[in-house]
């Protein structure tokens, strides 16, 4: 077909952002399906698409409880969406290639290349096998020991179900619950068991596969990781610190419920405390964290702990006026320019978002709109509580902005642009941004 | 003496800095004395530092109203710490120094030229005189047509002082009034003729002396004038249209009201309508006009026009893969790195300094204190009202905030290093940025 030829000669970011739309599409459709919809339940169209792009774009901002909407079959469809949005559709695309023993051409490595932000090419297909196996360990064991927690209030089939669901929800980084009442994590803040299996599931699952991947290769000795390895850990690990004592300084909340929304507020989106009734500075502290977010390569959202650890760096050789440097690496010249790009672009977004809802919802305050806009910028899925009343149009600025969070702001601005050769993604010394 | 011997081998930078404190600490003082202060009033020393900080940063901020606090010698007063701060402290030194027929030695001349953001040190003494005379014209012809707006409601010889005080006020971007009330220009809103004259003034203070001077050399043809020119007026000009449209559209004022908001909202501080009753979408619009700000070498702050310019090409450029380009000049590589670290600096500043105020305010919502810390840090002057009752240490906050903005983050940043060699200021495309 035509069509289908013009497809394939279309940059790979432009294949990549059709494919994430068309699933959100075919997903809106089946959580409209009547055998997904809990009998007496009523469902916009507005709030499945909305439901479907936040599960696709692991985002986990809820229109409507999926505990009290959906079916079994429902939400099972919604923790399909979880996982291919978390896996990203090219890597499940490519992962059914090979699994039916197809073999994946040139045109599907750049494809994965550029989704799954890799330098090279080498052995790609051995790196989407390690990412498949990695998931299905982690969400695995996930759910196993989740299962000690729910079985204590379910019968054993439904712990069973919601045990995966929640296992597959946290390592992917969406915050969705199938527990309904609206009240997400809530009733576990003080269940430790649940907290440390949640987060454990959030911090492998926001910290990248390729990390993940050196972390076993180098069986955790510090000094056989790479640069890359090195930032991206350093940083989520002071970000979850400096977070957690802040939350403190200004929230009435025990310490562990302080690294929970700390951790969480980073792209997973769980929350195990209400946040309407948090103070303004310490939403603006989960604000922050909310736009740094994840790390690259990874189930998360954000401008990722890369692109902040080089702003940093940047900001301090400019006030130094000394080199950028890293764990005894120099930090690429590119790095910084392209951290600013993206971090510009994110702010761009988000401003703009902010602005958008005000004016369509005049009654939202801009702690709750920059809130709001945040959150589905960096596809964190934390909300103060304005979602459900939101206008349609507040809601389709949401879907807009979750996607653009999902596929990241510089993406974006490069669809309309056919870019000669391959943009830079790792360089000189070795540090993914973006 | 050891003490000014080894004041004179410190770095330009911490030199004017400590200049500009110094002149806050005296004006402080000044402002103090009971012959400044009008009868029955009381006056706190933190007021009394607010507004003498807010004056030598020409931000126009007021603790105390100044018509209601200060007698004609403490109006005086301030009027002269507003015209020693928009010239900064190093011109008034130069221009005292020139004006008793002493000469300038090499120190000096490095001073003015870190000071005035210039790029050489040729006709460095032509220059600050012409900056004088400049200052000396627009304020007097601004003084006079004033005049004639004020003397239908006081007598000639307050009415003079009024139309002076304004005049300075508004040529140097500094926002304050002595007309008393806390009302600022409000009374005024639909004086054509006072609109006109104090837009003049802002507009003119506000594209920096270098411009002028080339508008002047070109006598007004646009070809001739430099890229820099060319950015600052353009950016000036777009972003006057844009905010004045925007604000019309959520605001309920006259085309003339948004068109002075616009204008004044980028440094200057005046309002002619009570900002605590425009919506937070329109309070939206100010910050991102006041974050922007003035032009490089004005009386202005924030991160200026061409900052904001510098920091759009980088952008179009990584979306469509291109050169960045600007009315035919290539803009240099370094400018965006340099524009991207002064902006993420000045986030910094107002995040942090929003944070901090609503920690130490609890009462304050983030709208008015993110305008609030705006409004400080990109020396405007406009607030929703709070600020008479903000606490000791939110105030203290905004007077450190002020100073930050009237020095330039990026100046502030570097204090603390003695910068081998000049760091770039105009590089190959000629563009000054920050
Ligand atoms: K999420
Ligand atoms: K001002």
């Amino acid at each position: 077909m035509n069509l289908l030829q013009k497809l394939k000669r279309q940059p790979p970011g432009r294949i990549i952002a059709l494919g994430f739309a068309l699933v959100i599409l075919i997903g809106s459709g089946l959580l409209m399906l009547p055998c997904s919809i809990q009998d007496g339940v009523t469902v916009h169209y507005i709030d499945a698409l909305y439901t479907s792009t936040s599960a696709v774009c692991v985002t986990g901002l809820i229109a409507i409880d999926a505990g009290d909407t959906f079916t079994p079959l429902g939400q099972f469809f919604l923790g399909g969406l979880i996982q291919i949005g978390g896996l990203g559709v090219t890597a499940v695309g490519a992962g059914i290639i090979i699994a039916i023993g197809k073999k994946v051409n040139l045109k599907g490595r750049k494809l994965i290349k550029e989704a799954m932000n890799l330098d090279s090419g080498k052995g790609l297909i051995r790196f989407v096998k390690s990412v498949f196996l990695t998931t299905l360990v982690f969400e695995g064991i996930g759910a196993l020991l989740s299962f000690t927690v729910f079985i204590h209030r379910y019968h054993p089939l439904k712990a069973a179900g919601v045990s995966l669901f929640h296992s597959v929800a946290a390592f992917n980084n969406s915050g969705f619950d199938i527990l309904g009442g609206g009240t997400n994590l809530i009733p576990y803040q003080d269940n430790i068991m649940l907290n440390l299996v949640t987060c454990g599931l959030i911090v492998f699952g926001g910290i990248g596969f390729l990390v993940i991947r050196e972390l076993v290769d180098a069986r955790l000795r510090w000094k056989k990781l790479s640069m890359h390895a090195k930032v991206v850990i350093s940083v989520s690990a002071v970000l979850i610190l400096s977070g957690a004592v802040m939350l403190k300084l200004t929230e009435n909340i025990s310490w562990m419920g302080a690294f929970f929304n700390s951790i969480s507020a980073r792209t997973a989106g769980f929350s195990t405390y209400p946040l309407k009734e948090f103070t303004t500075p310490g939403l603006l502290v989960l604000i922050v964290l909310m736009f740094i977010g994840a790390s690259p390569g990874s189930t998360g959202g954000g401008i990722k702990t890369s692109t902040f650890f080089v702003l940093l760096q940047g900001l301090k050789s400019a006030a130094t006026n000394s080199g950028e440097k890293a764990f005894h690496y120099a930090v690429p010249k590119d790095s910084f320019r392209k951290a600013s790009v993206i971090t510009f672009l994110a702010l761009g977004v988000v401003i703009g978002g902010t602005y958008l809802m005000m004016v369509m919802d005049p009654g939202v305050a801009l702690r709750d709109a920059l809130f709001e806009v945040t959150s589905a910028f960096g596809t964190v899925g934390l909300s103060t509580g304005i979602t459900p009343d939101l206008s349609i149009g507040s809601k389709l600025l949401s879907i807009l902005i979750m996607y653009i969070g999902r596929l990241g702001p510089l993406t974006i601005a490069t669809l309309w642009h056919f870019s000669v050769g391959d943009r830079v993604r790792y360089s000189e010394g070795n540090i993914a941004i973006g």
